[in-house]
C-alpha cells in the first residue's frame, strides 16, 4: 500500500507558511506502517492540481491531499477531484443544513460562498467535519482512492486518526497492530548513543523483526529512541514494547530522563514531587528560561517558588548575597543556588551562571557554565560546564543541562564527570 | 522561468523531520520574483529520484535539489543527476584536497566515504563549499539546469544566496532589481488590519504594479506587512521601499513596531536605551517568558537589571511588597512593578499578574492579566486584558502584550484602550 501526500495552496509555494501538515500526515503513515515514497506541494491552479493527483494516483494506491476546501475562490480541490473522476458536483442538502446550523449558533449567517463546501464529488462519501466547516471527502478512483482533508492542522490532523488512516489500515489488509514508544534521552551524542545500543540493535535484526528501534534528534532536546512493535493484538505489542524499554533502560540508565512526552522539566518536577520539596531558581545568562519551563509543568503551584534573574553582577551581590569576586565559578552557582533559596524560603536552590558571549568573562571561555544546587537533603554541590554554539545555543542547553543535571541529582544519581 | 524544489531524505518522508529547506528555498525564489509551481519530497531511492527529477525539468525551467550530497550510502543525489545527465562522474583531485585538509585543520582524518563528495558529473560545475564538507553542484541539462545543494539547512541557505538565486536571475534575464522590506505590526487582527490598509492596496493596484503588499502571518509575533518593490535599479527600488514605508507608518501608527528582523523585544530595548534608562521586570504567571526575551538583545547588560518570579503568591507579599489582598488586579500589578525596580535598583519596572488557567482565580476568568509599570518618568500605570487559548497561549500572549504596551508607553504613545 503506497499513499502519496499532496499539500495544496499558494502561500506553501511561496514559502509563506512552513508545511507542517505533510510531516504529520507523514508520521501517521509511517506509525502505521503504510509506504510513503512521494510528496509533492502544488499552488491554487486547477490545471496542476489535477495533473498533481492523476501522476499521485498513477504511481501510488492512494493519495492524501490537504488544503483548498475552504469557502473562497482559491478553493479548488472539490473540482480539481470531480475532473480527476469524471464526475460531477453535486449539492449535499444535509451538509449544507449543517454548516448553516454552525453559522447560526455562533450569531451568524452563512454566506454564498460557504454553499461551495457542500459541492460532493458524485460517487465520494464524506468525512465528518468535527473541529471546522468544511466535511472531509472519501473519493474512489477506480480500485484507488483519494482522501480529501482540511489543510488547517488540527482539522486534518482529526480526519486522518478518525477516518483516514483506519481506512487505508483496511483497505491495505493490515491485520494486527503496529505501535511506537520513544525514550527520550540527553546527554549523548548520536554516535556515542548508537555504540551503545548496538548489541540490541543486532540482536533485534537476528530476530523475527517485530520490533525495531530508530534514532530521532529532538534538536535541542535531545535524542529519541523509538521502539516499534507489532504483533497480532495490543496485548502482544504492549508487551513487546514494555520488554524492550526495560532493557534499553538497563543498558542506558540514566541517559533516559523520560517516554514519550515527558519533557526533561517534567522529570525534574517528578522527582521534585517524590521527594516533598520545594524548589526555587537563581538565573543569570540563561534570563528566566530555566524557569519559564518549571512554570510550564502542570501543578507546578504545588513546588515552584519562583526564581530571580541576577542579570547584572551586582545583583548577585546586593540581593542574592554572592560574596564579593568572580560570579563566574563553581563557589558562585553555589552562593547563588542558596541566595535564592533564603530569599524565596524553599528548600532547593539552583543555580546558574556562566559565560553566553560573545565576549569571554572573568577569563572564561564562551560556553563555560557553572551549575549549583543547595538544599539541606543533598548539601552543597556545583559542576562546570562546557558549552558549544553561539550566545542563543549557550543559552539553551545550558537551560536543558542544568535541569538534566538536577534530574540525576533529585534520582539519586550524580554523574561523575558532566556530560559526555 | 519556473524552479521546481526537490528535498531528498527519506526521514523527510517518514516525517521524522519538517521540510523547512523548501520553505526557505521558496522565500528566495518569490522575493527573486522566480516562480515555483511544484515541490516534491522523495526518499533516499536512485530510481525514484530520477524520475523526479526528469519529471522535474520537464514540467519547469530548473530544479533545486537539496539533501543526498552526504558521505553515506544513503547520499545518491550525485548518481541520480548524473543518470539524469547521461554523464559518468568523475573525481575532482581539488575538492578532494580541500576536504582531506579541512579534516587534518580539525585533528582528523578523512575517511573513503568522503571521497565520494569529491565526485563530480561531468558537465557541472560546483558550487563553493563554505561552510560544511560536500561542495554544491551546477548541473547543465540541455538549456535546463539542476541544482544541487547539501541539505544541511545553513549550508544550503548559504550557496543560495551566493550562487544558485544569482544564477537563476541572469539565466532568467531578469533586468532590474526587487527588493522586500517587512513591517512589523502587532495588536490588530489580520481582518482589521486589511480593512485598515485597503486604501493603499486599491491605490498600489490601480498604479504601474511597481510596489505591492503581502500579509504574512507571524504566528504568536504578530502581521508582517511585506512592502515589495521592482524597478531598474537599487536606487529606485529602495525610494520605492522608502516612500510605500513611509506611507504605511503614517497610516498605522504604532501598531507597526518595528522593521524586517526587529523583534518587540527589540524595540522595547530600543526605547530603554533612547531614554537612558534601566528596566526590571516582576512576572508570575509568565514565569520569566519576558525576562528571557529581553536578555536574547545584544547590549541587554547595559540596561536590564534582572526579574523576579514570584510564582508562588507568598513571594509577591513578602519578598516584593505587594500588599495583603488579591494578586490579580491593577494595583497589585503596580506594586509588583514599584517592588522589583526597588529591589533590583532600576529606573523602571514592569510587572505582570494574571490567570493562565486552568482554574480561574480570585473570581478572575482564564485570560485575566494586569500589566503595571513604575517609574519616576511616566508615574505609575497599569492595564488589564483579556488574553484567548489555552494555559500555554495565555502566557505566550501575556508576554507579548506586556512588551508591545511597554513600548509603546515609552515610545509616548499611550493606547487608550489596549488591545483590539
Amino acid at each position: 500500500m503506497r499513499v502519496e501526500i499532496v499539500a495544496i495552496g499558494t502561500e506553501l509555494l511561496l514559502g509563506q507558511i512552513v508545511d507542517t501538515n505533510s510531516t504529520v500526515a507523514s508520521q501517521k503513515l509511517a506509525e502505521a506502517g503504510i509506504d510513503c515514497l512521494y510528496q509533492t506541494r502544488v499552488g491554487d491552479n486547477l490545471q496542476r492540481i489535477v495533473s498533481v493527483l492523476n501522476l499521485a494516483l498513477e504511481r501510488n494506491d492512494a493519495v492524501i491531499v490537504s488544503g483548498g476546501l475552504g469557502p473562497t475562490q482559491d478553493d479548488i480541490t472539490r473540482e480539481a477531484i470531480a475532473e480527476v473522476m469524471g464526475a460531477p458536483l453535486q449539492l449535499n442538502p444535509q451538509i449544507e443544513d449543517k454548516i448553516r446550523a454552525m453559522f447560526a449558533s455562533r450569531g451568524r449567517t452563512m454566506t454564498a460562498n460557504n454553499v461551495k463546501q457542500a459541492m460532493v464529488p458524485a460517487g465520494a462519501r464524506i468525512i465528518e467535519q468535527k473541529k471546522g466547516t468544511a466535511p472531509g471527502l472519501v473519493c474512489p478512483v477506480g480500485a484507488k482512492v483519494i482522501y480529501a482533508v482540511p489543510g488547517v492542522p488540527y482539522e486534518m490532523l482529526d480526519m486522518l486518526d478518525r477516518a483516514v488512516i483506519p481506512d487505508l489500515i483496511s483497505r491495505a489488509g493490515v491485520s494486527g497492530v503496529i505501535r511506537s514508544r520513544s525514550l527520550r534521552t540527553w546527554g549523548l551524542s548520536e554516535s556515542a548513543l548508537s555504540e551503545l545500543v548496538a548489541p540490541r540493535l543486532e540482536a533485534l535484526d537476528a530476530g523475527d523483526g517485530s520490533t525495531t528501534i530508530a534514532f530521532l534528534a529532538s534538536g535541542i532536546e535531545g535524542i529519541k529512541l523509538r521502539i516499534t512493535a507489532k504483533g497480532k493484538s495490543s496485548e502482544i505489542v504492549d508487551a513487546l514494547l514494555e520488554a524492550e524499554e526495560k532493557e534499553l533502560k538497563s543498558m542506558l540508565g540514566d541517559i533516559v530522563f523520560g517516554v514519550d512526552e515527558t519533557t526533561i522539566e517534567m522529570s525534574v518536577a517528578r522527582e521534585v514531587v517524590r521527594l516533598g520539596l520545594t524548589l526555587s531558581v537563581a538565573e543569570s545568562l540563561t534570563g528566566g528560561l530555566i524557569s519559564s519551563r518549571l512554570v510550564s509543568v502542570p501543578g507546578a503551584s504545588g513546588w515552584y517558588k519562583g526564581c530571580v534573574v541576577s542579570y547584572a553582577s551586582e545583583i548577585k551581590h546586593k540581593v542574592l548575597g554572592v560574596s564579593d569576586g568572580p560570579v563566574v565559578s563553581e563557589s558562585a552557582a553555589i552562593e547563588l543556588a542558596l541566595g535564592v533559596r533564603k530569599l524565596l524560603g524553599s528548600d532547593l536552590g539552583l543555580g546558574i551562571t556562566g559565560v553566553a558571549g560573545p565576549e569571554s568573562q572573568e577569563g572564561n571561555s564562551i560556553g563555560t557554565v557553572f551549575v549549583g544546587t543547595s538544599s539541606a537533603m543533598f548539601g552543597d554541590r556545583a559542576i562546570q560546564l562546557s558549552l558549544p554554539g553561539d550566545r542563543d545555543r549557550v543559552r539553551q542547553y545550558a537551560t536543558i543541562s542544568a535541569l538534566d543535571w538536577l534530574r540525576r541529582l533529585l534520582s539519586g544519581r550524580i554523574p561523575s564527570t558532566g556530560l559526555d
